[in-house]
């Protein structure tokens, strides 16, 4: 999986200082563009997230272009509803025949047994639809003889305030492990740029408990491990 | 596939009216439950649709239980984000090793030669993810390698505007025609409880006129032959 | 104020319960619609609610029509954008010269010297507004006479997942106080109908927590503590 | 009035075309970065436009600080629920007694007779405000007797998509005058930034068409004649 950082909003915790300065302060719009007030209040925004008042979050956002990651993944990945997506389309774009094409788990790469019973039904798999793209099947029929592991790319927009809540799901360590990988490129890319709003982010477990019915029982102790774990 | 109207808001047609009225008229909230108030507006209707002012129309929800849909095509339904669902979990239940649990696409249907090809491999696929679950793969990793065309489930809320939406996009005869049909199912189900927000829906063709860059040249001539087409 | 349940999903608890069951169970769209699977799962919604994966709550919406309620508030109300809004038009329909389309905070109702202040004042902006509409000023441009606390009426759609959310916000006892009324009569209304969904709601301060950066001190004991108090 | 730029994506224009890139070619997200990929393409943006698949323009946002706006015209504003708001408190922020902070229509400031109306019940409403808040009453109730007109200050985020939707609804000349200036002033400056997501945008009629119920009868002829008549 690659994960790059295509775009984000400049200077992402001034401005979500000057947001909050408008909303709790007497001070002009054309006040808020002046360096001075547009510096960066950590403990304002300290304040804003345990409060749970995000709506300051809101005013920035990333963008991201994902690749190598499975279909599987993406279609959980949509589910977020706050967000931006533009994917490869399957109908447009003729799939590779070529083995790296499919995502293949850890858990079956580790296990020589379970890894040759896959590569060999993803050959299968492949060579299914590359006859049936032959036989005249549209591209948009053909796929669905494709793994669903097979990989997509896309670009993909989030609000600070919905990345939060991404990484709050995904980052557990009950999240699909693919989805969580990727919620942890992007949590360390964020970080970068925004080191004030993504101080901390993450699961439950990481503010000191857990909301899980059914919990792993090992939660994070800090940011480093949940970042390079 | 199958499509039920699992549950809808009672009244549909006079529940976006009452909503117009106290948008437009000097009537009391207690007014408005009140049988004389609460009558339909045909007329009323019309004109809140023809000037595009249908935010009256989201008081308004449709729940859909769908069943035989792809995960090709659920992958793309789930990219409406002012909908809810709820989907079988291919985590948690495992798939069935049944030819019939994946859809076949029409096109491969009708084609004897494609249609074997399909049918092996994805014979072939079942068989890799039984012999997975059987190594002690996990469900949400053996299933990559499950066709894209695999069936799933899923419960669907939208409100009556975010339906229009839909129609608009997915009645369009370039839609992927297995969204299509589905559009075609929930249109007429919804018709049969609202007919008058529902007199009139599909895509832009069938308001006269289409907006596509590519247009297909064969414009729906009414709604009959939008929905036994 | 008046608060009315115009409308809402029938079956609430059910419909949520056949929601979740498509997700973790093997259990077709057609069965869900059989009376034995839509019973209720009390134990299920309250583990879904739990672990806060509520997106099946989503399923269900209620409608309420609202009178008497200021804009001020209704200002701070259609800030919830997960929430559909009709509200009467100022643009439209011509206010009442009447001090009783003034909503009077308590606090200058209690006490006598402010409320004459409060209600001269009022009579002054609609003695404005009337001879404004008198000399041919369109009553989109008079109303900005009109006080802030002039009353307002609106039909409010939202579902159950947002109407937790709501309460969770707005029952808190530091929301301002006009708002927090509303949300107290919706959710005694939502409780009626869905009672196992919104067997607990509220701020977290009825879940044993307080998240606020300055708590007002007094937590809710219990349900009837938040609803009758 | 006062709207200014606070920030936007850098490069809009290049990364809408990057975005479309990858769902319709095959690119990888790393090629995505490099210079010559990352070109403006206006043809391919004019596709998208043209054909209503405008999810690509939501990567790009636009975030404004605004003062002098009534609370009259940021009722309605605050209506775009795909937009993202943070606005001056008046719960806690006190507000000043100077007539200038009350929004004053043109329509009644050219009418002397009116104008002497509205500022002299501008001026008892501050009053009455005034004495409130010396009476003890807090800000958040006082308030409730100053003008709807009354001026606020917002900082507002929305994604270019959203962006063309606003224009669309609030550059109609039926719109209400206050909320038409602030979206002219916008779009000027979303066109500094991305001349060529917005080289068109307005209201249906400046694309030929006009779907008012009741039309104002004066279509725009071109973008000068909307951004400086």
């Amino acid at each position: 999986m690659n994960v790059f950082l295509l775009a984000h909003t400049p200077e992402p915790d001034a401005l979500v200082a000057a947001a909050a300065k408008i909303c709790y302060r007497d001070i002009t719009a054309g006040e808020l563009l002046k360096g001075e007030e547009k510096n960066l209040s950590r403990e304002l925004i300290a304040d804003l997230f345990k409060s749970g008042h995000l709506s300051t979050f809101e005013h920035v956002s990333f963008t991201f272009a994902i690749d190598g990651l499975s279909r599987v993944a993406s279609h959980q990945l949509v589910r977020h509803r706050l967000a931006s997506f533009s994917q490869q389309s399957q109908r447009y774009v003729k799939m590779k025949y070529d083995p790296e094409a499919v995502i293949i788990p850890d858990a079956i790469k580790n296990n020589p047994e379970a890894e040759k019973i896959f590569t060999e039904a993803v050959k299968k798999s492949q060579e299914a639809y590359k006859n049936l793209i032959e036989l005249g099947i549209a591209k948009e029929d053909a796929r669905f003889i494709l793994p669903h592991g097979h990989s997509t790319r896309l670009v993909l927009t989030m609000n600070a305030r919905e990345l939060h809540h991404f990484f709050s799901l995904r980052l557990c360590r009950r999240a699909q492990w693919e989805i969580h990988e990727l919620a942890r490129q992007m949590l360390a890319l964020c970080r970068e740029k925004a080191p004030v709003l993504f101080e901390k982010a993450g699961p439950a477990c990481i503010f000191g408990k857990c909301n899980e019915a059914r919990s792993c029982g090992r939660p994070y102790k800090n940011m480093e491990d949940l970042l390079f774990d």
